[in-house]
């Protein structure tokens, strides 16, 4: 019987790369899903860790996401980068422009990258905070599927919509938020459905747009954005900026391209980047400096910052290894040994 | 006896433009001033329109904002238009700076606008608007009064830090937001507290971080920001990229520097302004026509778009003249007298 087992981040990322080549993904490319994946797994993520594999598979498996492409890296303006990523993972194209994106950013104080045509799947801190390691502050959006109405519709329209933001800190992880502008996420709905327990109440809509608490009305019907008509506004211009601005799929689109939301979407994705150095130099302040002021002044209130929970699991799986479960262990066994295989219906 | 009067805005505008002139403010500086204070009268946002002359002359009469400051314009980079506005008031820098922030834009796809030290009272939607009108997508920020708690403090630290977005549409205005990223608005609180009726749940906490309904108790302590902690997130993302990273005052140093909350305060505040044609190019697709897709389909549901109660207030004032009150038109006459003269204590 397979048992619960304790991997390295090494060991872990090897082993989902395999997976990954395995089922027929080219090796960088599941390099850079493996990557994304395991660091999620490794900050306790669990949404974003190894639970992902098998929906990776399943697009794989489905024809949704094209195994072997090669992103193709465009320098569109002295401020614009994009990559094609050709129906493949978004990993592997972020991870081929990546460093065009800090370049130009560097040059021109502030840059953004266009990834186009992807199959998104991981959470947006992976991006931010990497490029917060570069001194570089930076915010990270992408439509999903249209499963939110728009406050004070009834409809779905909008995706959950994650918004990332990053800011560089010296000795420190960074300052880094990412979510979902939705108020929940559809799988906290799901489990709500399974357990048979209301949702509660601000959630969710049903098919006549009015609110409910009962979980199946709410799949039936939409979810709401956080925050009333504030958030509603903010999911909108993600959907504006990272589906319409880049003639990119936004996410009714997305979801008529696959017909289910039961496979991972695909669609574009857009990086703002900011040099902090470009803008602060007339004023004679180090800005990183300043920002401390402010985090510091946060955390001495006992608030707590976004993202610490996260890096307190990552700390502890540096130190002691990342734990997965008896049946964790035997998913990764079963995709290793069978790849494709193991997701046929 | 004064009687309420019924103004074209052009004449408003040139009223409010006086009333600056004679209270010492340079003849540009007034102009700017003055038309977006009629632009917020004409919208029906009384909390920007002729309501706000007192405070911008209360400011003048402290000696905290610079009458006849010129704003010196810097092109920092390919992509980052910096104006200082040498402690005067925003608006006249904005006007300053605009079209090299619209022709930075339209060459390097998207720029940065970067204002520095000025007192800055004007709705964001203004700057976001008139940028859609050039076609360019805009997104706009600045830091306040140290008055909001980060979600799970006790005590102000952020500022209710507008954040506002504009998106352009072909034969109708654009879509615009702009809100500040507080629950409430200091002033609604006050209301409250004069009329003796509690405020809603969820808008603040007293001095000992407790959530409190009591209009007093929570003046005396802090307010919340929307959303919960996603809110928090996202108003801590303002004060850094447009405090700390400008090496401009954050909303507690903007308190901290005039050491009240009724006088206007003074900081930077950034634009970030994207041109949609040149982010689409590669898609081969039209942003715009893809953005109406979006926009039809909010209104086809129903939900009302931002902006929309601001826009249909325009065109009753642009059709029958800007109604002002009795109070109001002896306030602007007291104004346009005294100049000054009329804020002494």
């Amino acid at each position: 019987m397979t048992q619960a087992a304790t991997l390295s981040f090494d060991d872990l990322w090897a082993r989902i790369q395999r997976v990954f080549e395995t089922a027929g993904v080219r090796r960088e490319t599941a390099a850079a899903v493996a990557r994304g994946i395991a660091s999620g797994e490794r900050d306790a993520c669990k949404s974003h860790g190894v639970y992902r594999i098998e929906g990776c598979l399943r697009a794989l498996a489905a024809g949704k996401v094209v195994p072997n492409a090669v992103p193709k890296v465009h320098v569109s303006s002295p401020s614009v980068v994009e990559v094609d990523a050709g129906g493949g993972y978004a990993n592997a194209a972020y991870e081929a422009a990546m460093e065009t994106l800090v370049a130009r950013t560097r040059e021109s104080g502030l840059a953004a990258l266009v990834i186009r045509d992807c199959l998104h799947f991981s959470a947006l801190w992976y991006e931010v905070e990497q490029l917060a390691g570069y001194g570089l502050a930076s915010l990270s959006m992408c439509p999903s599927y249209a499963t939110v109405a728009p406050s004070g519709g009834d409809r779905p329209l909008l995706g959950t919509n994650p918004f990332a933001f990053g800011w560089p800190r010296v000795g420190e992880l960074p300052y880094v938020f990412d979510f979902a502008t939705s108020v929940a996420a559809r799988g906290e709905i799901e489990l709500h459905r399974r357990a048979g327990t209301p949702i509660p109440e601000g959630w969710a809509v049903d098919c006549h747009g009015q609110p409910t608490t009962d979980p199946q009305a709410a799949l039936d019907g939409a979810m709401l954005p956080f925050g009333g008509h504030k958030g509603s506004a903010i999911s909108t211009m993600i959907e504006l900026l990272s589906g319409a601005m880049l003639g990119e799929f936004m996410s009714q689109e997305a979801l008529d391209f696959n017909g289910t939301t039961s496979i991972l979407p695909r669609h574009g994705a857009l990086i703002l980047a900011l040099e902090p150095g470009v803008f602060a130099k007339r004023s004679g302040r180090d800005p990183i400096a300043e920002g401390e002021r402010l985090i510091t002044a946060i955390e001495g209130q006992g608030a707590r910052l976004p993202s610490q929970r996260r890096f307190a699991a990552r700390a502890r799986a540096l130190s002691e290894g990342i734990r997965l479960s008896a049946e964790e262990v035997e998913q990764l066994e079963r995709f290793e040994a069978l790849g494709l295989g193991a997701v046929a219906d």
